[in-house]
């Protein structure tokens, strides 16, 4: 190997800059993926990620699926199969948004490569450069990620307790008619941890209706419920306009990437035709193993069993941010989900104040991520709930109190 | 339910047209895919696939590399990844790298899902609307499908027995300069089942280096080699600048969707951003199962038992080829892969005559589907040899010829 030259690795070398499409420039790393790196020292006690529980994962009903799939229909499994997702598990699919009222069949589903993919083909499918989309502020990063990536433009309503404030979207509306989709995350926010109301899903969807607006439904925790009622989706109110997104990451597992996106046929078509030229197709062999299990039955009692836990979690936060946050800081209330947000006061920038929390071996998700083109939340943070156990949220909330109080003495 | 209305499934309905991005008049269902379906009819002999032959999956070797994964590292394998890709994965993809000569570390790899993402991630991040691809005609249908979505241009050189014709790139790079990349697939090209030789890749690389090139090397097949000795693969003749595609799917299984791009740092840097943005990260629970059946050296015990067996099966389609095809139609004689190129004469449209050749109950892929723009390929087709005995293949070798026969007539 003595004649071989190791391969290049200088930007300058042959200038890969001037070579690259435009749309690069908007595309950066998620500040939360850098962020895990910090999170994976050992001591570190970590409620940035939005990371299920690793030791409640389904590993021996997994194990018993992927034998039974390579077993009887280990021929299908590892070969092609088509764009538009495996039939019975799309069956399954259908079968449970009944539980919402709603009548889906087969053509109405498309399953994707995680909610990211989702968000991804939408962007292709959706937004041209310049073109505007409609959220929240704060609003889920991944989605800003997938968007960024197509040139997208937000223009953006404020959130409060009750989610993404409804009243103020007709201002903008009238401001600007380049608007492509409106974009909610009605259940359990990500980062707010805040539930629409019925009233303001009423209320948006006759705005949408009037202003002709496309809505995208995010309800990647709608079944992480752990108090209250189940509330009706956006699709059930404006079937014609809305895309709802769901996965199998929160209940399932996250690293099998299962998702899948429910909207009116012409619209999954469209998706099915991006999704083809970006990746053929979702992995058949983890679909049919996902099949397996939720043909089973598991899935309803593992939710079941995930809320119960995840309540316990998400009180235990309550309480130690009760407990030991100084009187400055307030912080949603989620009815389930994974999340919620916290907000300081002027004297604590949670970019800068990140630094210390990590020296004190706790670690947050600064609010400036969940905010178009960095505008705004330098003194809210989001903080995950569900991936450590109850002593570790107190011991986690106890340090990161501890901090706040010194940089405020 | 007798009160829910079905979700609306008529384009017309909300005018869903009106509101697409201007990049999705480009896109359009892949001719493949959509033969797929006619190929499912139970006595249909298809040459019409890229389908490996699922009889040599390795069920056994999954079973156990599942249970092993799931057992010892499960918690890992559920949950969510890193964008790059799974690193123990990575490092027997740069060593495997190494049997061409070729040092790769692991920033120089990205891990996606399958190879039709690396086609896509490349389009997003070095094609702007209008900027020119230039490749074979013919070339691969899925680069064509990956591009058009981003609004490619495409600049071709024809393609004879051995390949691209590298003597006529200079012709077009002095008419055109608004390149971004050239697009070469250099071992058992699909669809035309040619491989370039050494000299037409020193002269590519040459012409590269002087016109400042980047280079799409795109080797699905290169392990699958019946006859004749391995050839140095362009990345290693311009490692600066090239882009290395390979992946999993002919040699394990295409249902796990695992391929992999070698490249400059810098580049999979930036193609690790647009990853990030389309769908987070491949699936850790796959990327652990390959790993393990890698890892066990299981690998190349396994392609060496698929190149006997397919080198078989292309051996009883050129042999029926010779025995049933009227004089008028030739055809490549490729060196591995999984394809052939027959030529047929001016008086047989290859689009036409497939409704003759399914009611004959034998499928192929006319050649217009991988021409850009649907511009050549009319007296031609792609014919698979992998997926089928060699009796069936010569069985549908023999029905085709009768066909034609019958349409020369």
């Amino acid at each position: 190997m003595s004649d071989l030259e190791p391969i290049i690795t200088k930007v300058e070398d042959i200038g890969w800059d001037a070579r690259l499409a435009k749309r690069t420039h908007g595309m950066k790393s998620s500040v939360i993926r850098e962020l895990l790196k910090v999170t994976l020292q050992p001591d570190m006690i970590s409620f940035a990620g939005g990371l299920p529980a690793p030791d409640l994962f389904p590993l021996r009903e997994f194990e018993e699926a992927c034998q039974y799939v390579l077993q009887h229909q280990g021929e299908v499994a590892l070969q092609y199969g088509p764009t538009e997702g495996y039939s019975p598990l799309k069956e399954f699919l259908a079968e449970k948004m009944s539980k919402y009222g709603i009548l889906v069949e087969l053509e109405n589903i498309l399953i994707t490569n995680g909610s990211q993919q989702g968000l991804d083909l939408i962007g292709k499918v959706f937004v041209d450069p310049e073109a505007c989309v409609i959220c929240s502020r704060p609003t889920y990063l991944g989605a800003l990620q997938a968007w960024d990536a197509y040139e997208a433009r937000y223009c953006t309503v404020p959130l409060d307790d009750e989610g993404m404030c409804i009243d103020e979207l007709p201002a903008i509306l009238d401001a600007d008619h380049h608007h492509r989709f409106i974009y909610v995350l009605p259940n359990f926010h990500n980062p707010a941890g805040t539930t629409l109301p019925l009233e303001r899903r009423k209320q948006l969807v006759e705005i949408a209706r009037q202003h002709d607006l496309v809505i995208i439904e995010d309800d990647p925790y709608g079944e992480l419920r752990y108090e209250g009622e189940d509330i009706t989706p956006i699709f059930r109110l404006a079937p014609e306009r809305t895309l709802y997104l769901s996965t199998f990451s929160k209940t399932l597992a996250p690293g099998i990437r299962l998702a899948w996106v429910v909207a009116p046929k012409p619209i999954i078509a469209k998706l099915v035709q991006a999704k083809q030229g970006a990746d053929l197709h979702t992995g058949t062999f983890v679909q049919m193993v996902a099949n397996d299990i939720c043909q089973r039955g598991f899935l309803r009692q593992h939710v079941k069993r995930l809320c119960e836990i995840y309540h316990k979690r998400r009180d235990a936060m309550l309480d130690a941010l009760a407990e030991h946050m100084p009187e400055e800081v307030s912080w949603t209330r989620p009815q389930g989900g994974l999340f919620l947000w916290a907000r300081t006061c002027d004297r604590i920038n949670t970019r800068d104040f990140l630094d210390k929390a990590t020296a004190a071996k706790v670690a947050y998700v600064p609010g400036f991520a969940f905010y178009p083109g960095e505008s705004g939340g330098f003194h809210s943070m989001r903080l995950n709930f569900s991936y450590c156990k109850e002593e570790l949220i107190n011991e986690g909330i106890y340090r990161l109190g501890i901090a706040m109080k010194e940089e405020l003495a």
